[in-house]
């Protein structure tokens, strides 16, 4: 059995991270508590270097290879998020990235991943396997493979959010009851889960609740039936062992949201907190404001995972919601 | 002649703010410093209570009305941000307020004023003088009137996201060589230059450069040509005796920026920041971008004002930008 990620790896991952990654802070509003009826604090990781989490974990995924060993660069593969978290590490580390990204991406996910110095190759995100495809190229090169949650190192660097947030709680003496995660192969969520020691539900877009329903299940089920969704950080067919292991052993639960919450909750993180969030960073939020988690009365964590998204499909969902 | 606000009432208003308003962070961003060329910290006040600095110096003011004298309520008048920080204000000490605001003022910031409680009476920008309006209601109600820059208190309050900045820098081990900060009446940069101690350019959006003119003339310059802008923030016909002396002891400067150029500054931290800035208080990081300020090797402070912008502004700003 796979043995969960623990919390001293946590530790050792904010050590890492420390003074390279940004601590986001803690926000509030009251409007956001009126409309939930509960205390809620959002991370807004919207606002960490290359704008989303993955970051962190890959910060700390390349930080632990070995001097001897970096000369092979690093491959990843990632809808957007990831490549450019991998992109930004490498570079600040001085090692070759190259990233493996479906055809479809957003193209600022693209623009930002190259400006950071990697090389991008595109795959098909339904025909062809970019695990294969990674696993094929680091070979070739020598380089380490990166993968997006089905790591250690990535869990345990994506768990630092956890460990600041309830630092940050406890400065103004509160616990959080509760925590609404976005997820999509459930390493931020996993990571979140050992980093805080908070119960955690992962919340994901509807059609691609995979973890909810593993979670649900007792066992892994992937995606059967993908649709289009504007979540493409979170388009994951199906999560890790590692990832399955880690919330099962901190008694995560699983939450699914349809693309028009998403829409509202980008758009209410727009007036209300004037942050951008892309689709698949609000879903957590999404939860909170339509009343898919038991969090009346409580006080409640929720992340908010990135904010890289095209301006035309921001305006859209400005719109959408009104 | 005016005697010019001193430190010492902005350290007093930093004491009556501390843990009501938001200590807005620091950002920086490798992006902004390559294009700029230029060592660059924002400071987001889009992040404070009611979606900008405005908070700070109705806070301070309301705050210093005698308990004895709050039966009676505020009397503000406002484009719309002053009007949110009055509200917000006057509902946390418990006061009455009615904001007059211009017919024309964004849905999102007369509903924000709304929600929090506030009467709001309309009035035509270029036809009606606020003043008059609203001294007439304040001596009806024996009500106190906020004006939105011509006063000690507001400029000080103002004045404490220039203490924090620097308060900031130092932290790093950094001062600052010069702050862009977005100007409309000049109660910010007024109190920024006093409480950051750092040589201040205050940008406005051209047509609307009255103390850009007046400090380049000497005295007082009043808008005469006034033209549509999307910055409603900063439409203020004329600056007051108090904050053109202030300004004048503190040797600031002013900067116009263009309707484009505002419009690739909101883009900019839109993709780069994840912020949602309203045009009139992108001005400052417009000119950061354009080089409307000699600000290359430098150290420098931008100060991003408001986040207070309907979607579809937001959108236009974002579409022009491509």
């Amino acid at each position: 059995m796979t043995s969960p990620v623990t919390y001293d790896e946590v530790v050792t991952a904010a050590s890492r991270i420390a003074g390279v990654a940004v601590r986001t802070p803690l926000l509030r509003s009251d409007a956001l508590d009126s409309v939930t009826g509960a205390r809620v604090f959002l991370k807004p990781e919207c606002l960490q270097r290359t704008g989303s989490f993955k970051f962190r974990g890959a910060y700390n995924r390349l930080s632990a290879i070995p001097a001897a060993e970096r000369a092979g660069g690093v491959v990843a593969y990632s809808s957007g998020n990831h490549a450019q978290g991998v992109a930004l590490a490498a570079r600040l580390l001085g090692m070759p990235a190259a990233i493996i990204m479906p055809h479809d991406a957003p193209r600022l996910k693209v623009e930002r991943t190259r400006a950071d110095g990697a090389e991008v190759i595109f795959y098909d995100r339904l025909s062809e396997s970019r695990e294969t495809i990674g696993g094929a190229l680091a070979a070739a090169r020598g380089a380490v493979v990166v993968p997006p949650f089905d790591d250690r190192h990535v869990i345990a660097g994506q768990g630092t959010a956890g460990l600041e947030a309830v630092a940050d709680l406890a400065a103004l003496s509160l616990t959080a009851d509760i925590a609404l995660v976005c997820c999509g192969g459930g390493g931020l969520a996993s990571g979140f889960a050992i980093g805080s020691g908070v119960p955690v539900v992962a919340v994901e877009p509807v059609n691609w609740d995979d973890v909810t329903r593993s979670r649900a299940g007792g066992a892994i089920v992937p995606v059967s039936d993908p649709q289009p969704t504007r979540c493409d950080a979170l388009q994951t067919l199906r999560m890790a062992d590692l990832t399955f292991a880690t919330l099962r052993a901190h008694g995560a639960v699983g939450a699914a949201v349809t693309e028009a919450e998403v829409a509202r909750a980008v758009a209410f993180a727009f007036r209300e907190f004037k942050l951008v969030v892309e689709p698949g960073g609000a879903v957590a939020l999404a939860a909170a404001l339509a009343g898919k988690a038991d969090i009346a009365g409580k006080t409640v964590l929720v992340v908010l995972s990135g904010g890289n998204v095209d301006a035309a499909v921001f305006a859209a969902c400005l719109a959408e919601a009104g």
